[in-house]
């Protein structure tokens, strides 16, 4: 996703009340009635925070039939999406994406979904246990995830501090250190990318370039 | 971390200068004018985020003699912390954790870190080469492991659509339904517990602990 789309997703899901409220409809539709009480806000401030949600795609309404009175418009969670940051002294990598639904599955993936699936026969305490076993399993594997990802991070960081080290061996200038780092980053760069996204004129590249080319800190 | 937690690192990065500033200052130490340049923004605006971010602890600044004029205030990221969340229909995971530079590393990635610090002695373009390599690598490796973690989300969405099935087959009260889910999030659960979270009376939480036993869903 693009940088705007980040920039977006965070001004949606930087309010707390919109976190709350995306929980709770994770969950189960719910009426704007229902997420005031439940999160001990206002009615109406529900409302715009439901609004601005489902201008962004983030939540969908319909209207339901109610026991009592008027139609009541109830709302559903309708957006997968994640948003990761990772900011450190060596580190920043930050990125959205939808979320797979389909992911192609592992084999022992598809027969924890056989699992999920084959429960629907069995009696409701069997079936409750079995969900909430497999639910503990899919939480250990995602913590262990978690784990694993922090140690590639960690990896990363310690590039970055390599190559930092490096080009201040070699005495680079501030915008030689920028460009080694956008070559870095982006193995398959081009004169014109480089001059784009670092904001320099091509010729500028390019003559860094060559100075990096000098020292042997690019070919 | 706490809730209050992950409020606040949203409302430090939510903010798109503060973000740049971070991802700049990840790569070397910056004085506010070299930011204000980089990121095309006063100043004085530049001044105040890196204000808020050093009283959050994200940054850390030194005064340093310069070539022309009085000493300046040179700035560097200083906090490691990732901050994850996922949403979606029948999704909701927010978490932040301090990034663990230290993290155990496994015999592969130890390998990779060896050779990371043996291409010191290397010459300057064999180095760029081989650090350039690793890091593609790791980039790599990285977007694998995001394609997995992806997989277990899907798997415990497909999860929370069997719970919420289940407990819609059983007739549950809406009370009900934030009850089992509290259970099956939190397999050691107390009585205790599950009234402070969902804010009921422990009597209360009893009584539907007493129904969804009834029907065979909870024991």
């Amino acid at each position: 996703m693009s940088l705007e789309e980040i920039d977006n997703l965070f001004y949606l899901l930087e309010n707390p009340t919109r976190r709350r409220i995306l929980q709770l409809l994770s969950r189960e539709r719910l009426y704007p009635l229902q997420l005031s009480r439940e999160i001990d806000v206002s009615q109406q401030a529900v409302v715009k925070h439901l609004r601005i949600l489902e201008e962004h795609g983030m939540v969908a309404s319909r209207d339901e039939p109610s026991d009592r009175g008027p139609n009541r418009r109830v709302y559903r969670a309708s957006r997968s999406v994640s948003l990761h940051i990772d900011v450190g002294p060596t580190t920043f990598r930050e990125q959205a994406a939808p979320m797979a639904e389909d992911a192609e599955l592992s084999t022992e993936q598809l027969r924890i979904r056989s699992a999920i699936a084959e429960a629907r026969n069995m009696e409701p305490s069997a079936r409750m246990d079995l969900l909430a076993r497999v639910g503990e399993d899919l939480r250990h594997s995602l913590r262990d995830h978690e784990q694993k990802r922090q140690q590639l991070l960690a990896l990363i960081s310690e590039l970055n501090r390599e190559v930092g080290r490096c080009s201040r061996k070699a005495d680079c200038s501030y915008d030689e250190r920028r460009l080694l780092h956008h070559m870095l980053q982006n193995p398959s760069y081009t004169i014109e990318g480089a001059a784009a996204a670092l904001g320099l004129r091509e010729a500028e590249v390019r003559l860094l370039l060559a100075g990096l080319e000098e020292r042997g800190l690019a070919r």
